[in-house]
């Protein structure tokens, strides 16, 4: 196996080394894609489950809408189409011939989502209609990095027509509290909530909410993005409805998603030199049996015991695994599981055997007199789910103090603006809400990552006029 | 709502009129694709959750490769590129330029997992390899009938590589054997399983295991396939592994996939005048309660039985809807709900309060007098449960009985031919092997659907020659 690149001096190649190694993606012969390999698919059925459980609740129903868009679809609704049209793969021959009209391959569904919602809204009755689609999606970014930014992705997207501006404002903030609770309280990943600015928000949204993270090298993720649509799309596809009094209306609506990314933003949020964490709650393998022996007696007992151990896990629903590889030497396979972030390790020998115990191992623990503890046969399922939660509060508390060691108040640009460019982190500053301030941060590689919900700052960090919010700067992924 | 075309005398616009009434699909701008709505969606999640259970038992891994494929690799397995280039879809354009190469968009996946496959497989130690993809794909097909036939479908393809040849025959009847399971056990779905003939196989593939079925009309519709895939696609994508002697070794590969196309059978083998029959094991409503009142008092007092009846029905995991809606009278939600197919409806009026009792009545029981039973409310879990076995077997067997009255023995097509052509049907009959002989069914618009098992018919049906096998013919979808 490759030795990963040093996380502390070069980040970019060690997430690179450690995805490949770790056998969460491959390259692939498409430009720009990537293979999830059975472990990174693993991770992302896992976050499926989850997240499609909250969106049923709130009475949202899943649906499946055509790849292929008419491309006059796209350039109907204007900020739209200037959004998207950079990014978009054609598909101009079918069937051995060149076609009438071309088709995009989806970037996006609301095109096709509100084509279709103008027929199924009639009246105040069908309202609200709230769908979801989990769907793969083809966007043609020039730089690409596995997870972060890649042609085609896996997404959810939620989409939904409410009859008041209320409705969809709070649907779309319902959307983004669904997505802080999967990503603090199953990533162990800190998110900031905010609200893009008019110059980053989605191309044909009234309002996009956001869901940031800063990363180790402190740089800003996007984690998830809720849009209120507003009329925008409705009344580019001509989506109406009769209210309660006959009047004919035009629904307010929403859109929100969350993309295969986050799991880039798990894997450098917790990763160290050894190689990925995976947070207990969403590890593919929450625990991994390694039976020590040198003897053939040994061995029959030690993997007989390994074995109801795994059947004792398992059938209080923890994922468990042993490896009963047999040509990797025992440290062999604790360097290999720890690559693959597992974040319990269960260590069986003949005089563990003999004690009725287990070695546990903590994979987030770095101390090494903090790291192991023995523990009695008898009391299997109690420790492991006591080690589960307190390995998702050392990343989550982890991960949050280094976010607050790299969030710095700020006045003037001119007073960040160096370490901005040369120490990335998290600026908080006033804004007095004008584009060209906002535009001053490019020389500087920066962007405003949110407005934030504070306002602790008087003046804008460019203009000195005052300021209307506080915001979040930072360069970003 | 449209009243649905007579399933005797028009079966097709029955079929039409159905799926698109229950709103299982709309029709989309894109040519060829459907929409799946909630209630068809919904359908096919069941499915996948049975399916993706049974999958994984046999140690499969689900992945995911790109949809995009570059247009050379199609070219790199011949008989696989006579096969589909007249279907695929291609990307000549993104990001605003004229492409070098040019991507289809997957048809099927074989080339570029087989391009994966050479890079992960080494040596002996790594077979066999076994990964499903959950996926759409699309082929450009001239005609269109949802769920039948569509541009972009649903559905998942395993892919395996095996050390041996006889390993490889394993895994394709096991899948077979799932997918028998599946359908017979869930759609409550009879099959017939063989193999198809050279003219008929999947392009590419050593040998292709097929389940057919014969629809109410007396078609054919085949219902999956699992391919021995031998060393076609492992040779053209160079995949090699060094053997436990150190030898390099060509591995035997196998693929196989079930797609949204069931529904379609599903809907056509059990609906009737009245609408679809959703069979009890994979229906996403499996039963709805329809709450019957006239007076305030009533219906607060129906209503709270009513959700407590839910309630206590969601607790054994059955899936219970309580329509609460107030503009339709009972009678009208009796025929939406019969409309789509929800095996199960429990009324519960006045009387039955008094007696502490449901209506239970059975959407696939014909006759009046056995339709419906009375149901104390102790009882309720048991005896849904039975009637959900009931109606399994109900729709199972007397898809069965129509099957056999369809099902011919013939001799020479000189017998058959004029019934094939008129009547449809399915004909048993010997066949000497030749390709010649079988292209003789083209002008009765009849094909081999598949060798079948038994030797009852001595010589060929057309040439007369000693037959090698039985096999099925009949028109098909």
């Amino acid at each position: 196996m490759k030795k990963l690149a040093d996380i502390q001096h070069n980040f970019v190649d060690w997430y690179q080394d450690v995805i490949f190694e770790a056998e969460l993606v491959d390259s692939s012969p498409t430009k720009g894609c990537y293979v999830l390999r059975p472990y990174g698919f693993a991770l992302w059925e896992n976050i499926q489950k989850i997240l499609d459980k909250e969106i049923k609740k709130t009475g949202t129903q899943n649906a499946y809408f055509p790849l292929l868009i008419p491309e006059s679809f796209i350039t109907k609704e204007k900020k739209h189409v200037e959004g998207f049209s950079p990014e978009l793969a054609v598909v101009t021959h079918a069937g051995g011939e060149k076609l009438e009209e071309a088709y995009v391959v989806r970037p996006t569904s609301e095109t096709i989502i509100y084509h279709m919602f103008a027929r199924w809204i009639k009246s105040w009755r069908d309202l609200p209609l709230k769908i979801n689609q989990w769907a793969n999606v083809v966007r043609w970014e020039m730089r690409h990095r596995a997870f972060l930014r890649s042609v085609e992705f896996l997404w959810q997207e939620g989409h939904t027509a409410h009859a008041t501006h209320g409705e969809a404002v709070e649907m779309a903030q319902q959307a983004l509290a669904i997505y802080k609770k999967l990503l603090e309280h199953y990533y162990a990943i800190p998110v900031i909530s905010g609200m893009k600015t008019e110059s980053e928000k989605f191309a044909g949204a009234e309002r996009t909410y956001t869901l940031e993270s800063l990363m180790p090298d402190g740089k800003a993720l996007q984690m998830c993005t809720s849009h209120v649509l507003g009329h925008s799309f409705p009344e580019s596809f001509d989506v109406r409805f009769q209210d309660d009094k006959g009047t004919m209306q035009v629904p307010h609506c929403t859109s929100w998603g969350l993309t295969t990314r986050t799991i880039g933003a798990l894997v450098m949020m917790h990763g160290d030199q050894q190689g990925l964490i995976i947070p207990p709650r969403l590890a593919p393998i929450q625990a991994v049996i390694i039976p020590i022996y040198k003897t053939a007696a040994e061995k029959t007992a030690i993997i007989q015991k390994a074995n109801e151990v795994a059947q004792h896990l398992q059938n209080a629903n923890i994922a468990v695994h042993v490896d009963l590889n047999e040509n990797d030497s025992p440290g062999a396979k604790f360097y290999a599981w720890e690559l693959k972030g597992v974040p319990v390790r269960i260590e069986l020998g003949p005089k563990d055997l003999e004690k009725n115990h287990v070695v546990m191992v903590n994979r987030a623990e770095a101390d090494k007199t903090k790291k192991k503890q023995f523990v009695p046969c008898d009391n299997l399922i109690t420790t492991i789910q006591a080690l589960f939660d307190t390995i998702h509060e050392q990343l989550y508390q982890k991960a949050l103090q280094r976010i607050q060691q790299q969030w710095h108040q700020a006045d003037a640009l001119s007073d960040f603006a160096h370490a901005l460019e040369n120490e990335n982190g998290l600026y908080q500053t006033g804004w007095c809400g004008d584009a060209a301030c906002e535009a001053q941060l490019k020389e500087h590689k920066g962007t405003i990552r949110c407005r934030y919900h504070e306002n602790a700052h008087i003046t804008c960090f460019y203009c000195k006029k005052p300021s209307v919010t506080d915001v979040l700067i930072a360069k970003s992924y």
